[in-house]
This record gives structure tokens, C-alpha cells and sequence, in this order.
């Protein structure tokens, strides 16, 4: 008998991407699926692509629905992860996609997202320096956001060996499936294909404070972070470019040194050859970053890419991946590093 | 009679674009269309879009093929432009879009093209300070690259108003029809679909030494830029996100007030209302670059995004606002500001 | 002094197109814009790509804003069409993009929509055997459905000379705005990028009715219509493959000779040279329909490809011609034949 | 130790994909890569998304590199299967993803292909009725085409059931990675984004006399099949509607019944609940068919619309399913009916 597992949000994008995941791995037994507005449909309703579970009937997103379970996954808008996570028995591995439990700074909190803050969860990020340890056995993970996996597992190794000034500067190409399924205009097919917008640009993206919180810890300094998201027409995917300043006497070879070492014994995380760049559809559906990165001599800046699926480690992947370690399962356990494409 | 005008490169996007905006123009006369390995087929197996010129055959392109002309447009492989150019008599308008002629620094050219300098012609972009006289009555206009276009313009005003350390980080997203009608790999349409990708990031794309010739000369002193362009699914648009440095003391009223004043009378530069950030299909087929800048006081930094159509003002739409000038006709003759949406 | 004009439905995707063909009509002066829910925005948040007409404020529709104008284009949803054309003064030229006229057939309106039959307005268009005339010097012009366009346009030359069977099979590929700006889940661009769906199949497509009234008028006898509308993951065109059986005896040279006899003299539609099939991007922001037809021996039967920007020729372009056409204006005026392309 | 596999072709889509499907079966373990042009390089290089198998180094193409294997397969263009299987033994188990072996009619293989037939293998279609038997315990394997994957299942029950005339008309829509990583110019991302295109309509697609075979033999009588591809703007997929005329006193009771029947213990086959239409992004990376059918009785026609990956179900999951049949291991092993969406 399987380890009892339930989703909360197994409409939306990052439940169906959960389930798909759930659905291939040895251990997770499926237990209850449960909606907002949808409840009392059936998921194939909304995820036709998940055929063995099409028939499954949605049940209200409530602490009772939930009950019963040995890990729930939450997939909620922000601020209803908290209230849910209270009622949930602390024995219960609850592994919250939503932001409430990130962000360690209540203040930084508060000022992006203007709710009180919900407290802070171990931050499931194990390639994290420093992270890793705090996943095994907690019983409550703050799941990262899609954006700040990709830069803050771009950017560690950079700070981790002190090449890069703390002043980074990101640049990142988001599919739409990162804003989720809400019916908001910009996200049309009309709107979005054959188009790349900014938004949310000058400061003002609320996955800002966390590239701050995990390149920070990483730098044992301040960092600032200039961040810009752009929406491209693709439904998946991210591609972060990020760059700081080099500090003095930073070499190429060294930067590659850096990387190649950091990345060296994680199974996720991959640097690719020297000379190519990297491209979203290199990770679709996997549980990979891909990297590569650059000296800048004549601008004097790291130049470092990373591509991730927002839904895969930056999502779903990443919570499953957590959970595994939580569970005490070996962490690449149903996770694949191998993507779909073209 | 109009002016009698020839395109050289006629089956690439450059020159199915010049050919686009030139059927539309009320003064120019379409004469001789040249290709290289497409001469001798007819346009219309190229670029079956160009109904009325569909059945017109492509002569070889050669200095004799282009000759007759008012205006030549040379829409060809960099390189090539020089040794056509010298053969076309100089009361011939020849407007290049190719980069042989637009860096005046000939030890940058060399280093990022590796063959000799070909000189220096007037530089295309009328709305750069100092360059729309230059333009008048000349008879050679070298275009600007796409992305330079961009970028120039995105961030003329705030180094216009000292309002900008001189040290930029510019990542943009370009549409595939950018790379030309080139037979690569990674330009199939099965690998650009669903992902963005990055290429010659690091500081080598051709286009770096550009952006810093124009920066620096508005900055009126060195500028440094690191450059990262990317690749998405999208046939055309620019999208260039642009950060610096605030100089001390910059506040975001003072920023927007000099967009507003360096765009007051330019005709083709919009800047758009607060809050609202560029997207590439607004500017799709109109010769517009639409922009917003922003001050992240966290971090310190200027951030102006800009959007374009590559193949318009980014390109052939420039052209011909160049010719305008050149010609002593209205700038804005057969130019429009209205693109094609959704 | 222009043409007055308004539009009413300017928010949205068919009102957009007739402003962006309008703003570069010679005869047009652009007049009250109205919206629905949108009354009271500023064009520009809806429209950006229309930048001369930024900053225009909608009005609320109502005969009142769009009285005092020679012209008004409604692009309303169904059924909103006729209560407001009943309050316009008869010797207003009122264009319907929307259904409520295109039927002559009563029992079939109330069977596909379900609401009373609001009468019926000439035909608007042209190119279909009869019509041109009844439209010169109309004061109400019905706007033909964007399918009913490209299929009507593809398959009456076949009929018009007996080739065909009355027996049809249509399947056709549209971009997403043909649905409009609808805030509908399946319209989202993570669902629709990356996947071809259909929808409305079996018979039930509003259109079909239509397809049947102007094939059936052309052949002389009752003609049914088998069609499949699908979804494919681009903003604009339809891409129609239509097929019937060949009358016996039928060749292939037969075939050719109808279809370059029927459209020899018509500015609009494009018959490609034997071998070349129809994109859809020949077509993009220009008022054509492309064509190829070929005899399938084997099968018995015709194949009848067509192409067509489903906003321009297949909605606003359409109604423009009609209404030079109405106005005594040479039909050709305003509207291009050159798309934009790649 | 698991059963020893080569993939010939392994640089291009099809031979990308029988790897995915291969590192994830718990039987196969994955021996000689081998390469046309692309021989002596990294698998990388083409099929970054393969991380795990990102160092292998491509051999070329030679029945002795292709040796010593007990599963051998093939992903070449078509005519180059034949020589390589007969220089492969008898007891090694060749499956053919090219076109080679499909055909048992030489007359047809030669009028659609030009050069000699050279022979039947049992067809990888197990759900075909007297398909599966046929595949148990054989050594040779001719994967179907992606097309009459798609059009064969699609119809099968109709023609099982008798319900449809036998004149059968089919319009598919296909991403682009059907057509290979071929570097021709209608195949470059600027070309097929934002566009539909019809290609090798009126009967000449190869893929033609395959429909034919397959439903003829389930119809019991000659079946004629008008099909005309079509290429849309995403890199997998298709979506196929199929129609024929009803036969006299059929009704949508009986059409659905027949399908209920037809599908109900076939793993990889999935008809919709009544009222939705399949979509392609439904079955994406999944080894699935998805099918709704109708009965238009205004046309008097069946309407069926399937969807399929065209690289998964459509080649190289079809390909291991058969694999799995021939070798005597359960018939679903290492396929998932769970795609990757959105």
C-alpha cells in the first residue's frame, strides 16, 4: 500500500502538473483531488491529458476533504495555504506550492504581498547550500517560486565561490502557464502568440524578496536584485538570464570551475558544454536546470542562463523532490531528468 | 514617374519587407529585384504574401542588374554591401541594411566581424541626437542593426538627461525572422516552437559594438553594455529590456519627464501611459518602437523596456524613413504607426 | 471632409481590424467609437496597436453615440445588431459584422440560434456570382461569417460550372480570434499554443447554414455541407480544405480553366500557380483569399484549399469593400492585397 | 541484464523519441546510437533533452555497429530499412519506423514511392482488428505512419460496425516535427509560426495507400480515402477528422455504441465523454488515441476526429508497444497514457 496522497488545486496547472507526476511514481497513492469553483467535476474535465484519472470527481478544497492522508499537496492561490495547513494534523506532510511560507522576512512579506505573513517553512530548494538537511523529515515545505529556482540555482555557485558583486540584474522569459488558468485578457492565445510583453517590471514582482532571501544567504551579504519577467508565447518554460558584476580578477576558467564543481554531484542541475547556450525545451517536463555561463570581459559581468519548466522543478517536480527527501524515499524517485521535446 | 528604386535581396525577410512597405509608398517606383542563388525565379515563390509583385523574376544580384536607379536598397549578407555599393554611381541614394557601414571604429569591426572595415556611412536612426541632419541629402545611409535600434532608442533619453551610470546590462528577445531565411537547425520551426532559447550571450553578438557607439555618444562618455540576446517562439519583434545604474539623486518623475521630452515630436517613438508595459504585437508591421521605463529604487537601477518589429522600424521600415529624409521627402511618407493586431 | 464614421464594438478584435483598415482609408473619417463593458476606457488599453487613436475614449453603444455619421460598422455580438440598425436612419449606411442578417432562411436562423430571425440585408459579398450589384448603393450590408467567406469563395467557381457534386465536406483551421476576446478557458494560451483541437463538430457550426445558402445558390440545387471548424495555435487565418465529389468527366485541365475563368477579374482573389498549396500567413492583414484546386482521381473527387485573414477579408476588410461598394467608392479603395509576412 | 537495443537515427525526432520511451522502460537497456551525417558526434548535440544519455557518442549507420543487439531500431529515411534488416538476423527483432515495409501492395508502393517494393512485415498496429496476433512472437516489425495511425484507428469501428459508405474524406493538421529535422525553407520557425498551410493535397501523399489498406481490409470492400495534410504551427501532433457518408438507418446511438465497444479493452485508445472534442495537447508525450465521433444527420455524414502525438503513438510508442508484443512482455510496458500539458 502506497504512501496516501492528496491535492488540493487539481484543476489548475500546477495540480495537473503534481498528478502527472504522482501518477508515475512508485511510492504516492492518489487519495482525494480537490477544487475551488470546480468541485463536483470530473478532473477530466479540465485535465484531459490525464486519462487514468479522468474520471476522479473533484471534492471542495476543505481540512475535512484533505484529512486522512499522509502528504498533501497544496496548489492554492496565496493566502489559503495557511489556514488549510493549521487544520492539517502536524504528523502530515503538507507540501505547499503557494508562497505564504517562503519568504522568512515578514516585513518583505507584507510589502509584496500586503497580507500579514503566514510564518516560514523549510524551503524546498535542496540544492540550496545549506538547505538539503532542513528537507529530511520536516513535515511542512514551502515549495520555491518558478522564477526564483532558476536564479538562485543559476547564481549560487557564482556567490558561493565569491566571483560576483551583489548587485544582479534578471532578465526572464516565462510561459503562460506560470499565471495559471486565470481568465485574464493578456493571457489569451490572441494576445500571447506571436507576442513577448513585460510586466510587472521595476521592482515590483513578488518572487523579487525571495532571489533576494536565497542569493543573500548564499553571498553572507545584502543583494540587490533588478528584476524583469517577460511572458513569451509558450505555454512552459522558463529562461532566466542573469548577470552581476565581476568581482576583480575573475577569470573564465574560474567561473567554469565554480559551476562545474557546484553542480558536480547534483542529479538535477546540469552545466552544459562549453559554447551552448541553454533553451527551454531542453527541460520540458523534466526536473532538470540547465546552465551555462560566461565572463563578460569587456563589460566586466557573469553571464549566467538557465533554463527550468516552471511546472516541472519549478513546480511540481521540486515539491515532489522535496517530499521524496521529507519521506526519507531517495530523492530522485520518480523524477526524470529526461525532457519532452521537439 | 516615381522614384526609381531597386531591392537587392529580394526573396530574404529584409528585402520581402522593403518590398512590403515600398508597394505601399506613394514616390517609390519598384524597378529591378536581385538575389543571390534565387535569381532567375520569380518573387512570388518566395514571398507569396507580395501578391502584385508575385510575378516579377529575380535578376542576379550585380552592380549592373542595380544600376538605372534613384535608390538602391541592399538588403544583403554583411559583406557584400561594400564592393555593390562602389560600383553604384554616388548621386545613387544606396541604403544599406546590412552592418558593413555603420561602426565608425574600425578596430571594433574588425574584432567582431574579422574582416576588413568597409567605412563609415550616416548612421539611419533620425531620432538619435545629432543624426536626423546627417541624414538629409545624403546619398549612403547605413541602417542600424534591429537590436541596436532598440536599445538606442529605449535608452537615448536617460543618458541624454544624466540619468544613467554608464554601465548597461540589455537582455532582449528577438523574433526568428532576425536570423534571416538561414537553413539552421535550431531555426526549424520544430525547435523554436514552445522555447526560448539563448545564443552569443557573453558579450559577442555582432550587434554589442553598435549599442555602445550610439550610447557612448549620447553619454558623451564610455559606455560598457552587456549584451544577452534570446531567441522565442515568434516570427517577428524585439523585446529589449534595458537596466543601469540611477545616477544619485534620479526620481521617477524626473526619468518619465525626459522620455516624454526626448519623444514629444518623434513621430515613430512612443512612450507608453504608466503602469502599462511594451508587448511586440503592439508595434507588429508599424515602424513604431513603444516603450516604458521605470525606477527600481530597491535596487537602484533605471529599467526601460522597448518592443519593435525587427523587420519594420527595426529594420526595413527604418530604411525608408531614412530614404524619406535623404530624398527631401516627409519623413513619415508611407510609414504607418498602426500595426497588425492580434 | 471625409466619410463620417463609426464603430461600434471597438474594443474588440473584428472592431480593431475596422479601425486599422479605416485610419489608412483615404475616404474615412473615424467618428464615435463604442464598447460594451469597455465604454469609458481609453482605446489604447484594449487597442495599443492603433497608437493614432490611443488616446479616443469609448463611448457606450447606444443609437444616440452613433447617430450623425454616414457610416456605422457594427461588430456586436449576435443578436445586438438589429435593435440598434432599426434606430439608424435609413439613409445611414449600417455594415453588420455580426449574423443577425446573413440568412435568408428563417427556420434555419431559429434553428442554429435559437432566437427570432431578424431579417435579412444584401449580402455582403462581392465576389459571390450576383451579389456585387445588389450591394451598390445599399444602405445595410450583412458581413458574411469568416468561414462562409473563405469556403463560399473556394468552392463557387466548382459549382458555378457544374464540376461538383452538391455534396460537401468542409474542415477548417481558424486562429484564435475568430472566437473574439471571450474570457473562455479553452481560449487561455496555455491551452491553445501547441495543440489543434475541434470544436462544434457534427453539424452543429452556426456557419454551416450559411455555407449551405450560398453554395446551394450558385449550384441551382440543394447542397449539404458537412463541416468541421478546429482550432489551431495562431491569432489569425483560416486555412478551409473543402471537397466534393467530381461530376463525371470532370478533368483536372477543367478544374484550372473554371477557376482562373472565375476569379480573372476579381482584385481579390488569387488563384496560386499549379503545384503551390495556400498558407495562411500569404493572407495576414490583407483583404485576399488565396486558392488551389486539384482533381484527386483515385478519390473522385475535388479538393479546394483556401486561405484568408479571418479579421480582413474574412470580417473588416469584407465590410469595407462592401461599403465602398455601397458608397459609389471604387471597391478596392483602402484595402491592400499584400500581407505582412513572416 | 535487460534486453539489448540499438536505435538507428538516433540525431533525428523519431530516433529522439524511441530514446525517451527506451530510457524509461524497465526492459531495454540502450546500446548502439547510430548516425547519418551526424556520426561521430555527441547525442547532445541534437538531443539535448536527453540528459542522461547526453555523452554518447553516434556510430554510424552499418549493420555491424547494429549487431550484437537483440532489439534493433530503425528510424531512417525510407529505402534505407530494407538492406540494413537484411543484414540483421533473423532471431534479432528489426522494428521499422520507416515506410519500407508497410505496404503489401507493390503496384501502390511503387506508384507512390518509385522504387521497388521491398516487402511486407506484420503492421504495428495492435488495436487493428487481426493485428495483434500477427505481432506476438514476430521478429520483423513495420511501424505505421503517423497519418494512417491517426485515420485507422479514427475509423476502424465504423467499418467494423458497417456504419459508414466507403468513401472516406480526411483532413489532418500536423505539427512539424512529422516532417523530420529536414533544413527546407517551409519548415523554418519564421515560416510555419502563426500560419496553417495545406501541403501534397489531391491524393499524392504517400501516407494515402496505407488509409487505404488498413480500412479496406476492415470494410471488407475498396475504400477510397480523400486525405489532405496539413501543417500547423506546433512542433507534435495530430489531429485528424475523418468523415464518410452513414450508412442508410445509422444513428448516433449506434456510431457511439460501436465505439464504446471497438475502444473497451484497449489500453492506448480513449473515446470522450459526449460532447468534447479531442485536442492534440491532450495526448502529447502520451502513447494515446483520443477520439470523438458524430453523426451529422442534416449531411448525412460520420464525423471522427482523433488525436494523437505523432512522434509517441504516432511512431516511436507505437514502435516499443509492438516491440513489447513481439518480445512476449506486457503490452503496455514503459508507456504511459498520461501526456504533458498544458
Amino acid at each position: 500500500m502506497g504512501i496516501r496522497t492528496a491535492v488540493a488545486g487539481a484543476s489548475g496547472y500546477a495540480g495537473g502538473e503534481l498528478l502527472r507526476i504522482l501518477a508515475g511514481h512508485p511510492e504516492f497513492e492518489i487519495g482525494a483531488l480537490t477544487a475551488g469553483s470546480n468541485a463536483g467535476t470530473e478532473l477530466g474535465a479540465h485535465q484531459p491529458h490525464l486519462r487514468s484519472l479522468a474520471g476522479r470527481v473533484l471534492e471542495e478544497t476543505t481540512p475535512e476533504a484533505l484529512s486522512g492522508h499522509d502528504v498533501v499537496f497544496l496548489a492554492l492561490p496565496h493566502g489559503q495555504s495557511g489556514p488549510i495547513a493549521e487544520r492539517l494534523g502536524a504528523d502530515v506532510l503538507v507540501v505547499d506550492c503557494g508562497a505564504d511560507h517562503r519568504l522568512s522576512d515578514a516585513a518583505a512579506w507584507e510589502r509584496f504581498y500586503g497580507t500579514p505573513h503566514a510564518g516560514t517553512w523549510p524551503y524546498g530548494l535542496p540544492e540550496l547550500p545549506g538547505h538539503r538537511d532542513a528537507l529530511r523529515a520536516t513535515r511542512r515545505v514551502a515549495v520555491p517560486g518558478c522564477y526564483p529556482t532558476a536564479v538562485s540555482l543559476a547564481l549560487f555557485p557564482a556567490f558561493a565561490a565569491g566571483l560576483a558583486e551583489p548587485d544582479v540584474v534578471v532578465v526572464a522569459a516565462s510561459g503562460t502557464s506560470g499565471a495559471g488558468r486565470a481568465l485574464k485578457p493578456h493571457l489569451l492565445g490572441s494576445e500571447v502568440m506571436g507576442s513577448v510583453s513585460a510586466y510587472a517590471a521595476g521592482g515590483t514582482h513578488r518572487h523579487t524578496p525571495e532571489m533576494i532571501q536565497n542569493l543573500g544567504a548564499v553571498a553572507g551579504e545584502p543583494v540587490t536584485v533588478s528584476f524583469t519577467p517577460t511572458l513569451a508565447p509558450m505555454s512552459r518554460g522558463i529562461l532566466a538570464t542573469c548577470t552581476a558584476r565581476a568581482r576583480p580578477g575573475v577569470t573564465a576558467a574560474a567561473l567554469r570551475a565554480a559551476y562545474e564543481e557546484a553542480y558536480a554531484d547534483e542529479p538535477f542541475l546540469g552545466l552544459l558544454p562549453e559554447g551552448r547556450w541553454p533553451a527551454t525545451s531542453m527541460t520540458l517536463g523534466a526536473n532538470t536546470v540547465l546552465v551555462q555561463a560566461a565572463l563578460d570581459e569587456a563589460a566586466g559581468r557573469l553571464v549566467v542562463v538557465a533554463a527550468v519548466d516552471n511546472l516541472t522543478k519549478g513546480t511540481a517536480g521540486g515539491a515532489v523532490q522535496s517530499a521524496n527527501l521529507a519521506l526519507g524515499l531517495p530523492e530522485e524517485l520518480g523524477l526524470t531528468t529526461i525532457g519532452v521535446s521537439p
